[in-house]
This record gives structure tokens, sequence and C-alpha cells, in this order.
């Protein structure tokens, strides 16, 4: 069966088998807008990313079943910087015509699967023809209550800056896919991100977060995207930075500046946070019962600038800050 | 100044300020998701459509602005059929990298100044580049009791089917477009349709619908989705089209069968709505107050089948049925 002989409306149906059911979910795929129940009290957190086929992904070494992962996990990713709790996804795909329908379903699978993980129902979306590359958008929807969103703009001097994980292996992951190598734990966290939700949700709940931002751009564009809003300044040590044991072999091989794809990478998907110094220890009983690494890097200080300190202790100036889309 | 200039943060900036505040809106443009207070006791509706260069639109003769209006307003129209008021919306934007800001400039101001008229915030989204064509991804959020909230799958035998406006106009708008013409009221509706919010609202609210869908994919793919939906069958009589004066001028010299337009040209953006026959006195006093023509051209009846009743008494056999992305 090819996507022309199921035709839009076929394809359409078979997606919604697919996507199953949810709680909260009044009305579903198949209408002219999908109806949800909010729940009382909670407000609905709602973003949106958008993945084209040559800019986001190269399908020459992205399956499609990761890619359906991925473009949910970018948003789960999001959802998890404010610690809200994932619910509802809206999919709209442009398809080449020559793509086979079995990579389509690949694809679906990989996103369902990643959202039945995650507690998240699929409930809309658009199908359509492209002329050009596959372009994949997805808007998610998620709850929480107001006392426990977290901004990007609450953080306050003396504040330690922390991050979830590990950074740079996603960049680090890409370079060697370009360079032809296809796998490996870098690799991995590159094609199939692992969002930290259930961090989110547990450091706004337990409210130990001033402010909070996933790192998608780059630990350094997004630090900056944080403390801008706070409007706050802040110090980062280079060797406090939580780096796997694959990072520190083989990117002083494949980099000038070991710390590149670490600071300007992006793509890491961690979470990147604030929290006053009295909290450390509850972070540090989070981080073991969660069993993920939080590491502090660096503290907030009222002077405007972002000072990044080298192991040496010297300051060190980055080459590059991150992805800008058009610069 | 360009794009490359402005960078993607700043065009960000950029958006967020023209995009300006609303009502319910917790947490706009700006952060990792944005936050939205539901009202209490409504359903939250939400819709996507996504419009891609060379499929939807082509540039040469879609202007930026009414692009940017166009993009909102098949969301609306969807809002419209389910008898939702429309509340907020996330806009994502590929953009090719020649692509001008003052083209974006022009599109952000059509696309917010219809969401003004509507009473609808851009509260999110997302912007990258593109190596191919502009493709606009749109999320639009609403509300509607759960009582009020009109499917596509609720009409029964005797009910009349309606439909709002003039039909054919934006198929027929198209083809002069294509043909070199650049101006007309069919031209226009093809380039900046009027969705039927206040219609749709007003319908739902006083309960004069059984079920409802909007016209975009043509008449006939779209009372066939309806009747799906709603396990029955109906009677269309072509003589009882609303047609323009400019359809029925210029139709019959563009295609084969002059009905071909109306009924499977799509991008009408009128509602398509069946109701009891007793309700028919206030459907007419509707449609008064609203200044808009409200025409019953059809029933429903129990035989799972749509009948086309030609001008003459005899059954009519379309040529196409409407439009499908991947047949």
């Amino acid at each position: 069966m090819t996507l022309k002989e199921l035709g839009e409306f076929g394809f359409i149906r078979r997606i919604a088998t697919g996507a199953g059911s949810g709680s909260g979910v009044a009305l579903g795929i198949g209408d002219d807008a999908a109806a949800i129940i909010p729940t009382p009290g909670m407000q609905t957190l709602v973003t949106a990313d958008m993945l084209v086929e040559g800019i986001h992904f190269d399908l020459t070494f992205t399956a499609p079943f990761e890619l359906g992962r991925k473009s949910l996990a970018v948003n789960l990713s999001d959802m998890a910087a404010m610690g809200g709790e994932p619910r509802f996804a809206l999919l709209s795909l442009a398809i080449p015509p020559d793509l086979p329908l079995e990579f389509l379903d690949h694809f679906m699978a990989g996103f369902t699967g990643c959202g039945k993980e995650q507690g998240v129902t699929l409930i809309g979306g658009d199908t359509c023809s492209s002329l050009s590359g596959f372009v994949i958008s997805v808007t998610l929807m998620g709850e929480q209550s107001s006392s426990r969103i977290v901004r990007r703009s609450g953080a306050r001097p003396g504040d330690l800056i922390h991050v979830t994980g590990t950074v740079g292996d996603s960049a680090l992951g890409l370079e060697l896919l370009r360079r032809g190598e296809r796998g490996g734990g870098a690799i991995t966290r590159h094609l199939n991100p692992l969002p930290r939700n259930q961090a989110g949700v547990e450091l706004a709940k337990r409210g130990l977060v001033s402010a909070m931002i996933d790192v998608s751009d780059g630990l350094l564009a997004d630090l900056g995207h944080l403390l801008e809003q706070s409007g706050q300044g802040g110090k980062l040590f280079l060797r406090q930075l939580p780096l796997s044991a694959e990072y520190l072999r083989r990117s002083p091989v494949l980099s000038d500046d070991r710390f590149t794809f670490a600071l300007s990478g992006g793509e890491d998907y961690e979470l990147l946070f604030t929290s006053p110094p009295e909290r450390r220890e509850e972070i540090r009983d989070l981080s073991a019962s969660l069993q993920l690494p939080i590491t502090a890097i660096g503290e907030i200080h009222e002077e405007p600038a972002l000072v990044v300190i080298a192991p040496d202790g010297s300051t060190y100036t980055p080459g590059s800050r991150g992805f800008d889309h058009f610069a």
C-alpha cells in the first residue's frame, strides 16, 4: 500500500487508530477541532516546535522511528522546563510524495510510543503534501497550577545554576554522524534525546527552582536567555560542567576547543535551572531518587553579564554562543 | 534591516511586540511554553492547519498580508464549525533565507490583525529556517461549554442541510488567478476568506444545529465527512446551491461543468450544517440578524449514500469529489 492509494483521509484514519485515547479527551482526532477537559484549578501550558528536513534532521542518518520520538521529545523538553505535566499533542505533517508509507508508519509508532510513555495523547493536527522535504510541526499541551509553573525570569543573586545529565553529547553525536559513524552513546543522545519531564515536574512541585529553561540552542545561549529574562548576570565554571566519558575522550580530537560542543552545540534537552543555595541538599536528594545527575555549574550575580571561568581560573571567551536560525 | 541581521531572537522579540496581550493569558511569547487560564466550566477546543508554499499558496499572486490573514482564517473556520469561541493562537514558521523581512512584517500584520478582529491572542510558536519554501503551521485554541460544542456526527434523518454564504467562489478565484487575473470578488474570496465565527457561535449557542463542518475540502467531500460520521445519507439539490452572480456568469466559461467549482473546489470556509426542519424559522431569523445568507440545500435520510439531484431532477454524477492531498 502507498500513501497515494491510502489517500489523505485513509491516512488520518490510520493515525487515529494508532493514537488511542486518553483521560481528559472529550473529542479526539476526526472532527474540525479536538475538545479537551481542563483540570479545574490548573493552567494550560502550550508549546510548539517545527522540525524541517535538511535543517533539523538529515534522513540519510535519521531513522523514522527515532525521528517520530524526537519530534515529540523536543516539545516534552519545553514542557519539562515549565514544570508542566504533558497531556495532549497535535501533529501536523507536510509529506513529500515519494515518502514511503512504511516510513510514516514507523514515524508514527515512534511519536505515539513516546507519547504513551509520557502520558501524552495525540488529539489532532493536519496532514498535507509537500513539494520539498518532510516538515513536522508539533503542538504540546500540558497542565500545572499557577504557583508551580516555572518561568525563565525568576533567578535571583546568589542562586546556584544547575544542569541535569551531561551536556555536549548531542552536538558531539551530530558531528560523529556527519563523519560517517553510526553508533554509540553520543549519537543516541542526538537521535533519541530523553526529555527530563519527571525531573521538571518534581523540581516544580517541590518548589526547588527559581528559573528554568531547557538546553536546546546551546548551554551558553539558553543560560543567556534565562539571565536576560531574569535581569541578572552569572558566572559559569567550566571545570564543573558535567561531561560524559565519551565526550571527554572524543571532543578534543573533533573540535579545536574541547568545550565548544558543550557550550554551543545545543539539542542536549537537559534542564538548566537556578535554585537558592539553601535548597542544595534537597536537589541532591531528588537527583539520587531520580538517578539523574544534577550538577551545580555556576551562580547568579547582579552584574548583567555572563562570565565564563576556564578550568585554570582565567576568563574564557567562547567562540560561538549557540544556534541562531537566521544568523 | 534583514532577517539575518535581526537574528532569530530579534525576530521573535519583534513578533512578541506585535502580538499584544489578551485576557486569559498568564504567560505569552518568550518562555519555553505559554500559560493560559481556562474559563471554568468550559472545554478547550484546539485545531491545527499547515500551509505549505507551492501546495496551499503561490507567492506569485499571494500578498504576504493576505497570506497572514488566511493562515489564521482557515483555523478560525475550523473553530467556527465546532461552535467554539476562538481565544489563542500559536504560529510556527519555516522561513527561506531569501524571504525579505518586509514580507514577514506584512505577513505578521495580517495574522495579528485578523486575530485582533476575532479576539485571538498570539501566545507562542516557533521560527526556523527552511531550505525549501515558506511553511506556516498554526494551532488555534478556543473554548465552548460541552453542551454547545457541535460535532460532525449529530445529523439525523429528516434534518435539513444548510450552508452559509455562497460556494464555489474561492475555487473560481483560484482558477482566475492561474489565468492571470488579479482582481474581483471571487479572487478576494480565495485570497482573503472570511471565516464564519459569529455564525458558528450563534448557531451553537441557540442549539440550532445537529452537526456542522466547514467547507474546506469541497462541498461534496465535506458533506461526505459529515454524513459518514453521522452514519447517515443525504440528498443534495443543485438548483438550491447558493451561487454568486460572478460564479453564475463565469464558471460555465471556465469549467466543463458549471457545478464543479461549487461542489469540489473547496476553500470556501463556509459553514455546512444540519438542523431539524422545525428550527428553520429560527435559522432565517439568525441569517437576517447576521446579514449572512443561510440556504437549505438538501436533507438527511437514512440510506447511507449521498444522492445529488441535478436542476432537471435527474441524478447527477460529480466528476471529482474534492481535494485529497495524497490522491
